[in-house]
């Protein structure tokens, strides 16, 4: 199958589908290349991006995150595969979901959560469970192996379900013929923001970007309310909210809290590392204390 | 020559080959990005995928492993380009490669060897030597300037060489336009576990993934007449090859082995990395001993 | 406006332009892949290529530097966007630079000061200054949010300004079209050897790439006029500018000068890192002395 290729130039027309992929397969070994080749032996005129191949080895969370806050750059008609995936070859679903945004192509382990913003959570460390319904979602499971490689490995999903999959989609087959429909996702509850008191939000660092930015669950919206927010985190307290990183080039290294271009609080150090300034990980408590009420 | 454009728009159909790309350049300096603007220059239409470019600096041995162990998943009229070069610039001849399964371009410093498996070796380490002669393989030595860059570097044939070679061959330049026929290429015996007693197996570790999986060179095929194979390496004991990885969640890191999307047996810890646990490296011996018989 | 599609599939011919990102954001978030989607999703026939991502976050003399060295491999109708940025959202301006090599967009901070070579220096470390007047360059500066993304966040400008610019550019809008034009840029003094006494040449390593290559701000064309050069750094002294890495294989690891592949003379160590066996970095002072005088 990863060999079939397309010989009419007119049939082609059309097909420049974009395929973006995520995975946790780094860039080292030859995994992404490998699902690259079997998409353009199927789709020659895929527009293959990577989204990142860098998630943590196995980290869903970190994957679903990621990922869900990167996509809606892509228009609508994009397909979307991702892979973190340490269920390979056991029981865990593969499955193509489709919504007004987006096409996804993924194991069914929670990687699409964010993705997906199908729940409301409020604790932490979040733990997966079963969604019973999700509105606007066409689901299916991948059990129809005429979509599949000929050969299908138990370790490598990525080359052998999911990329040819997401390529025959990119060349129109419907979504209805890749296998079963499903009305259940297995979803993890994604994390947010909770007000404990008046005034008084409590959120957690969700994200440490590549800068030592600390993303957090709290959003824009989560402030609207608020007239004059401080934001604390351990000892630190910063009394406004600033709205970018070259604000003050202050001599010791100054946290300052903004609103990030996912639309998240996140906490940065101009020419410096958030993380490491606070010595914080994913997990942190951070809260914004409405100091105008 | 790296500025030649294709003006008429009906010659450019059916030039959209895959040309992918193997180096140890890694991506924080603009090489790579330099044999692609070169590449593009002269076929805007290719499809520049990249392989791996975080190949340990000039080791041939391992750029040849995992080059030979993805390429396959790419379309048959697919151009490789190998460049794990610490010769640039001396003696060793910069050559092109066509087998029924891919076209080459690489320096013939033994890089292709696992791509073109053409020998068979029991013996570790590795050394290379000459093969006399490859059946069904053309094979030239780039020696036609027509196809270089007009300026050619001592230290950069990626860009001045390998790249412009490459995307003309996308254009349909024939293979024997390129240089002078050879038979002769530079390979070095790929590594093969041995039978050293009957239903008595040794291995060896060839590659380490950025899963720490360890991966061998003893092969499914190698198994087929064990009836009960028992992997062995240093003290630790597996009785049986399971199927994938999350086989079981032991409470202590388990090493489990299991054949590979490659067709290899691997060494895998659910969760963890095998390279780790066991503390083991690429060259560590690996025994398969068949306890049916 | 990143949602905006080109239906018409004659409009589209023409408009495969290349387009490079170079940035400091690295590739384990999805900030590249946000600038990739945005890019499609207006133009979905450009060709989008890495440069890197991995300049040394907010570090502007290195992506300077990195990118300045590698763009011309590209043809001159590719747009590059460059986006090192410690001053996003402050009042540094966004620009688009044309020439007769490349169009740029960047922000206006000394990043495309290597690409325009526009100044000689010699003083380091450099420091930024302004440019009066860059003959045969003509720039703007994007103050025309037509072709922005429709909502701008103050921290990611690389997906909300200068992502839909340059699609929008290769595309076909004007450079005029995209803001007021301007006759002043904000470059830095290249870093350039200077001559202290007659055949003695002083410079400095100005980048060290993958490899631990020491790569100086001494070009093949300032040592025309030595007969014999001998290249200094610290107590080594070096007889001979030599051709090729391989050149000799010594027993202890052996420093040989040579002129790379961007024409700059480097100190490289074959099968070794010359930053490792000399223990220096950027800044490091290297002379040259005409041995022949």
């Amino acid at each position: 199958m990863s060999r079939e290729r397309l010989t009419d130039a007119k049939s082609r027309r059309g097909q420049r589908r974009i395929i973006t992929l995520t995975t946790d397969f780094g860039t080292a070994d030859g995994y992404v290349a490998a699902m690259k080749g079997v998409i353009l032996g199927i789709n020659p005129d895929a527009t293959v991006v990577d989204l990142t191949h860098e998630i943590r080895p196995q980290d869903i969370y970190q994957g679903a995150f990621v990922f869900g806050s990167t996509f809606e750059a892509f228009p609508p008609d994009t397909i979307h595969v991702v892979v973190v995936d340490p269920g390979v070859g056991s029981a865990r679903r593969p499955i193509a979901v489709s919504t007004r945004s987006a096409t996804f192509v993924a194991p069914d382990n929670g990687v699409l959560s964010w993705a997906l913003r199908a729940s409301e959570a409020t604790e932490w460390p979040v733990q997966p469970r079963d969604l019973q319904l999700l509105r606007s979602v066409r689901a299916v499971v991948l059990d129809n192996p005429t979509y599949w490689r000929p050969r299908v490995s138990t370790t490598f999903h990525g080359r052998d379900i999911f990329a040819p999959v997401a390529a025959h989609l990119s060349r129109g087959v419907p979504l209805a013929e890749l296998g079963s429909s499903t009305r259940t996702l297995c979803l993890f509850p994604v994390p947010r923001a909770r007000l404990i008191a008046p005034g008084h939000l409590q959120g957690h660092v969700i994200h440490v970007d590549r800068f030592g930015n600390l993303i957090t669950d709290i959003t824009d919206a989560d402030l609207d309310c608020f007239t004059a927010p401080t934001v604390r985190v351990g000892n630190v307290v910063m009394p406004r909210i600033v709205t970018h990183y070259a604000t003050e080039a202050a001599a010791t290294p100054k946290v300052l809290p903004l609103i990030g271009s996912s639309g998240f609080l996140e906490l940065a150090v101009a020419h410096g590392s958030a993380a490491a300034t606070l010595g914080l990980d994913v997990g942190a408590v951070v809260t914004v204390v409405d100091a105008g009420r």
